[in-house]
């Protein structure tokens, strides 16, 4: 998506150790009109799937599937991190390995909001390793429900997570893959 | 708001601790056409107001702050809770203690995105004790920003935060309070 590629490089900022801060319009502060526009193009990519929820995972995947799901008409449920005293009952749990915090999350989403009668679109910002997205595919196949597939705003292509789950027959679908970046300069995949 | 309220009465739950669970449609699976007409009600709440950015807290705040954003066409800046290696630079931080979790975070906020330019709306879920709404109007005095006021989803009237800090002259807007409730009684203040 050429827009979203013009604004990486406009105000991206790549850091040591792999990490591209996107934090003045995408996960920090959020432009959005501009994330309108990337649920636009979801919604151009994905028409013809019968998507019925949007599946993220907090915190800053939230906001971005709020927006995207306006244009497929559709509920957001969102995964959340560890324990939490006001979800009780049963529960999808699964554990998730966190590129950024170099931690282990508990991952949790009640089994009342997900379950065999959903089409299930799962949307998040980064795609890196694939560990979110992963945990968020064992929750959706341990209900039940159908993935249609995932949209990503930005992945980065050289760590290859995303490849590693088409490869598994998983539509992931990004509207940036990265497959190089340094200091200098940001490569995007054609 | 009667829309709110309804809603409360008729798929809300009452949970002993004083929890009040509204995660089938606010804060875990969200109906984002009833969330558009909050952001609606916000916006006749707040409309003389000038207001140019909207703060919030993750996570639960996130995608609310979003779908009410479109109504006043400014951007979101989030308060993050805990350190993350993405946010470095110079940073407003604070303290906030969560009775839903029984613990205390540092709460952080770049600096680059909050200043004495902005007047801030804050938007939250909910307000109880108020010790999250108070974490963020820490961030927002010592960023020299002027707080317009804050737009609470729903207010636990009888855990007294939000009459705290109206005595200080804070504007804070529930669309519903709560005066008292049980397990088979909710009583909404007029």
């Amino acid at each position: 998506m050429e827009l979203l590629k013009e604004r990486i490089l406009k105000d991206g900022i790549v850091k040591p150790g792999n990490v591209l801060k996107v934090d003045s319009f995408l996960n920090h502060q959020m432009d959005i009109p501009f994330i309108n526009e990337l649920g636009k193009e979801f919604k151009r990519i994905f028409a013809d799937a019968p998507i019925n929820k949007i599946l993220t995972i907090e915190a800053s995947g939230i906001g971005i599937a709020c927006i995207v799901a306006q244009y497929f008409n559709v509920p957001v449920v969102f995964a959340k991190k560890a324990q939490s005293l006001n979800l009780d009952g049963e529960m999808y749990t699964t554990k998730v390995e966190s590129f950024t915090h170099k931690k282990v999350y508990d991952v949790i989403l009640s089994k009342k909001y997900l379950g065999p009668e959903d089409h299930v679109l799962i949307i998040d910002d980064f795609l890196a390793n694939g560990c979110a997205l992963m945990g968020l595919i064992d929750i959706v196949k341990t209900s039940g429900a159908v993935l249609e597939g995932a949209g990503i705003v930005i992945e980065k292509g050289f760590q290859h997570g995303g490849d590693k789950l088409r490869e598994q027959g998983i539509r992931v679908e990004s509207l940036a893959i990265i497959d190089s970046m340094t200091n200098d300069s940001l490569t995007f995949r054609e």
